[in-house]
């Protein structure tokens, strides 16, 4: 087994895991192992058992697609062109809008169960198509409702601050107030809200409306993780390190100064190679100088309908391989450990140790490295979640 | 329904189709369709229909995998490291010699029910690990039975020319002469090849070279296709369009001449995204020169364990949008219409028109771009091969 504790990753050759009541006890070799009185024991025949594989950035809850739009742009259609026909992020925010709560968890459930289909016991999902009080209630309820569903864990972000809603065109403060006094705190109030995210770009919003986002999630005690240099510089990730930010995610325009501040603050940078292969995007994140920092770097879907409609987190592995030429390793600790620090959730998951829940994956493989090595063909034999 | 007969996609709305043991007789919208007495109606619910999907230039059969290899790489070994650590092509061909007809058919069961899983009724499947008479025959044999073990059409391909194998290092040309003495005469006569390809470049074989095998293969009356312009341009695909072949593919590297020559031939453009991609190859093939010549553009997996370790016909659209920037008709009509001439099969295959086989997928989509647009999701509601 690969249990992505320790030194590289933490291989145990004829190994044993003992749960009780889904919760890990001992792991390590067969031959220093006790003797259990174990009411059920699954024998791997030689396959490869992992951590449960985490999904830890995704807009998996939306409704509609893009395929039209998709279809319009390679047909040679402009980006005006797109919008007067109502393509663009307000065209998943109307169909979100739209969309009732079990419209959403139904949707989004084939998404979800495809991602379960390839091992992953834990997903984040983020808000941020509603932009709207209830519609952002609605979203966040509807991705409670798809752990309740499936046999999975959900972590929440709040992404209130995702765009500027056509209510408050040219008015991004006034709707930052809103996130910051209405919104926020009614989502948190109700429990929905795990951590709290924002888009800190040019087409989104700036560091200073950032900064009052990540105040509003302090004042609440959430963690906070922030969409920072995907398309420009606007110094996001050093902000949100600053802030004691799980993560920074996308990353192509991070800079050595944001590199030091997410060294020192020992935030993950989340790499998104999905959105960096579908739009085409040719600059690379600077994984030389994550390396070199010593930044845990986890990988992740994005899926989303506009940049990200991508539901497979192994061709995630492969996707950080073959376009940000992580090693194999760097790429399973990012679907596993690095993942689970991306959540805050290492205490509990990401590896196979003693005391964190019993999820895992189990694989009919020779070696970790086919898991990356191969595009569009999922081994997995099962999937443990909870030690069921 | 799309058709992808006539004009575009040949969308019917409302469509119908009947069949008799298993071939089409009719096409057309319900308003339009005569009575039938049908022994057992299908009903879609609104679902999409196309033909089944064809996968018409894979090395599906074979040995091993390239994991390890993979791996080397990422973590910065040289192609030297590699080939003194086993990699590469004859690594392939070693683990190939050394398998069973039956285990070389087990192993690639498992990349044929991926492709099958998308909605895939025809593979075309080469040989060329083997590069000895007895083993190219033991890998043909075993594309054969993997038809019979399947639903599914297999098209075999002989690629005795695929590499010159270590007994005959330095005398590629004494290779040919078994190639085209021996090895494909042999495989002919056993009713293995329905093709014969050859790789024509700097690392393979001469323009010379190919033209030998080809005219081995036209004393046996089989068709031709050629392995051209991947790495380099030795105007193969100008070779192979004048001996009437029915495909070129790979070409990266091709020149306005050979695409000329490949529209007045009527050759159809094989493209390999997978491989692009996965070697990080950046020159594009002349994608606006072969559309200007109205040269049928096919795509396909090109699954192999050196250069394309892909299982996914749905994800070889993608890229073939993303990275080719091929339209959404496009890439539908590649993994069909035109992926069934550039097997030869046009007259049983690759469109839903009276006469073919009733070769069909039927998808769970709103509409045909959805097919081209996500990453990781399959939404084959069920295929239908041969009318069952
Ligand atoms: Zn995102
Ligand atoms: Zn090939």
């Amino acid at each position: 087994m690969a249990t992505m504790a320790g030194e590289g990753l933490g291989v145990i050759d004829d190994g044993v895991i003992a749960a009780v009541d889904g919760r890990i006890i001992h792991v390590g070799s067969a031959a220093d192992a006790p003797t259990f009185e174990a009411d059920e024991v699954i024998g791997c025949n030689g396959r490869w058992i992992t951590p449960g594989l985490i999904d830890c950035h995704t807009h998996l809850v939306h409704a509609g697609n893009r395929a039209q739009e998709f279809e319009l742009r390679l047909a040679g259609a402009s980006y005006e062109a797109i919008a007067r026909a109502g393509g663009g992020i307000l065209s998943t925010m109307r169909a979100t809008r739209a969309a009732s709560e079990a419209q959403l968890v139904g949707s989004a459930m084939r998404r979800l169960d495809a991602l379960i289909a390839e091992g992953v016991t834990t997903v984040e999902i983020k808000s941020g198509y509603g932009l709207t009080c209830d519609d952002e209630i609605k979203m966040l309820r509807a991705a409670r409702a798809l752990g309740k569903e499936r046999p999975v864990t959900i972590h929440t972000t709040f992404l209130g601050a995702h765009a500027v809603p056509p209510e408050y065109a040219g008015d991004s403060d006034g709707y930052i107030d809103l996130v910051c006094e209405d919104m926020l705190p009614a989502a948190a109030g109700l429990g929905l809200v795990d951590a709290v995210d924002a888009f800190c770009e040019g087409i989104g919003f700036s560091a200073d409306q950032t900064g009052r986002v990540f105040g509003a999630a302090r004042a609440l005690g959430l963690p906070v993780k922030l969409h920072a240099e995907q398309l420009s510089n606007l110094n996001g990730a050093r902000l949100a390190a600053e802030a004691g930010a799980l993560s920074a995610d996308h990353l192509e325009h991070l800079d050595t100064e944001g590199i030091a501040a997410m060294a020192r603050a020992g935030t993950v940078a989340t790499l998104l190679p999905g959105a960096y292969y579908f739009t085409r995007e040719t600059r690379l994140p600077p994984i030389e100088g994550l390396r070199a920092a010593g930044v845990p770097i986890a990988l992740a879907t994005d899926c989303n309908p506009g940049t990200s409609p991508l539901t497979s987190i192994l061709l995630v592995m492969n996707m950080g391989a073959t376009l940000f030429r992580l090693t194999v390793e760097e790429c399973l600790l990012g679907v596993t450990r690095h993942a689970a620090r991306a959540l805050g959730s290492s205490d509990e998951t990401g590896t196979i140790e003693a005391g964190k829940s019993c999820d895992l994956a189990i694989w009919d493989i020779e070696r970790p490295a086919e898991l990356v090595y191969r595009m569009g063909h999922n081994p997995l034999h099962a999937r443990i979640w909870k030690g069921l």
